[in-house]
């Protein structure tokens, strides 16, 4: 079939369904799109899985967040406890979850549900110079690219843990979309008035090193933590593998836009979750011209609003392969 | 516990999370409803079933709708078969479902799965006079506060199928919120300008027949379908109940309206699942000063917002019951 024989056929199955003519709104687009990109009309939508990478960033030694470095690595332990909020949002949603090391402080965890592959103990501080070196980049874009191919699920949710990391998509987001700093910074876990005030002065400066830089790999080597290179790694991994991603919040739409700018196929693939109220997120989903299923004022990270977002693209391919049509159910069409 | 005591300790719970405080935004909010409704700090939200009450309207008959009436009984008998919209989200997301025959043209059903009481088949014409009778109201109302005190499932969704069931929403909506008709009207199933035109005529020369009539149960009779009657009744009797239901969109919010403004603690467990693409949908909701949780440009009804909405309801309270706590999970509190 062509493109357009295929765009055509899809379209008229969906339209066939025992509804009124585009009755179920956004449903129908997301049906449409695990059709694209499975290339079929009946797709598959029956496992998903959340990879959340974590790592530690050399700038949260400047004090740009509300809590210390050291809750990344509590929180990966947490995780593989079952205790966070990714955890229990999998187990209602019948998520599969997997955490992965992608640089944390203090070195393997050797833990159960935890894969330790770091690239390093934690970036060096981007106010001062790159957060990390191009072979550190490039390595941890091959990781995540492994992870984003060899996964067997229907869609990939990936999620991130890293105390600092608000700062590092909003330099991303800085460089890549050419919105000022000072607009783009949030208060991440919960800055004060005053926190966030040195937060805006600390990425200002930070940004100002690198005034004009928009290559997306030079850019995420410039701010990018470990876990957004990894990620964005994945995402491209997974459009090869034209398997749906489900795209989290803030940090996980900086890696979205990286894997965009390095490969423009990537956005076909990205299911957008959710809204968060971090003010560089908007930026970066206008940029991705993105409309995020969910509004729910989360601000959390870890993929929880991913894990959300999957009953939502479980139902839309339910209702491609499983609903009647007014044929098949007899039921009379438009009587005006 | 006092109710204030009781307040307290659930917003100590729920920020004692391992996570930001208030990161988790409207889930939060969720849980807490769900606590509140079932007045305990470890309420259970496991099981959930969507009700969709079924019947027809004699203002159909005006030719208010883009499809012939005889399309609520086929509708019917494709949620009896498992080719609905209602039935493919239901068992993508774990719900169980029921149809309740409330007053459909053409008798009893007797298929499984279909509970026959109806009240008649089909409404008068409320173009005419009085679409049911004090006693067929009072008889719905009866019949559906049984179903939703009896059920035993920690949450219900209602739904309704009923060709011509946006105009008695529109009417509803007009007396009860005071807004004009014309303002408040859509074009339900997907009529084009000269239907959406005529409908704006026949419901403006219905509302005149009662004008300043504002009383709920008076405003049900004079221009509510069975289903909606039926479906108001059920959410007085899971009110009754405390136990949470799900709104689907406008005719379901259309029956909220009236059962909250019968006995207003009822807004207490009512979760507002979608906002409807009906114009008419926007003016209930600010009526009852309600934020839905979903926007994703519905317009079907059968519950279907409702029933996609449950997955979040779930979330929200498996968040308060098995996340850790940062004490439990010895993780650090905020540095600043």
């Amino acid at each position: 079939m062509t493109d357009q024989n295929f765009a055509t056929a899809l379209a008229a199955k969906i339209d066939a369904k025992t509804k009124p003519l585009g009755a179920l709104g956004r449903i129908e687009a997301l049906a449409a799109q695990v059709a694209q990109v499975q290339g079929t009309l009946t797709p598959q939508m029956a496992t998903c899985r959340l990879i959340i990478f974590a790592a530690d960033h050399g700038i949260a030694r400047s004090g740009v967040s509300a809590f210390p470095p050291d809750v990344t690595r509590q929180m990966v332990v947490n995780f593989a406890r079952g205790g966070a909020a990714a955890n229990v949002f999998c187990a209602a949603n019948d998520v599969a979850l997997c955490v992965v090391n992608a640089g944390v402080l203090g070195g393997a965890f050797g833990l159960e549900g935890v894969l330790d592959c770091p690239v390093a103990e934690g970036t060096e501080n981007s106010l001062d110079g790159p957060a990390m070196t191009a072979a550190q980049r490039d390595g941890a874009l091959a990781q995540g690219r492994a992870l984003g191919l060899a996964d067997a699920c229907d869609a990939l949710a990936f999620g991130e843990m890293g105390i600092g990391n608000t700062s590092a998509a909003t330099l991303i987001a800085h460089c890549l979309t050419g919105r000022a700093v000072a607009d783009l910074t949030g208060r991440g876990t919960g800055l004060d008035d005053a926190g966030l005030a040195t937060k805006r002065d600390i990425l200002t400066a930070a940004a100002a090193r690198c005034s004009g830089v928009t290559d997306p790999a030079e850019v995420l080597a410039e701010y990018g933590g470990f876990e957004i290179a990894m990620m964005t790694g994945a995402m491209l991994g997974a459009a090869e593998g034209r398997r749906i991603i489900l795209v989290d919040g803030f940090i996980a739409s900086a890696a979205a836009l990286i894997a965009v700018r390095m490969y423009p196929a990537a956005r076909d693939i990205m299911v957008f979750a959710h809204r968060s109220t971090e003010p560089g997120h908007n930026a970066i989903l206008e940029a991705l011209d993105a409309e995020p299923l969910l509004d729910l004022g989360l601000r959390l990270g870890e993929g929880t609003g991913a894990v959300l977002a999957w009953p939502l693209v479980k139902s839309a391919v339910a209702m491609l392969n499983d609903m009647a049509s007014f044929d098949s159910a007899g039921i009379s069409g438009r009587a005006v």
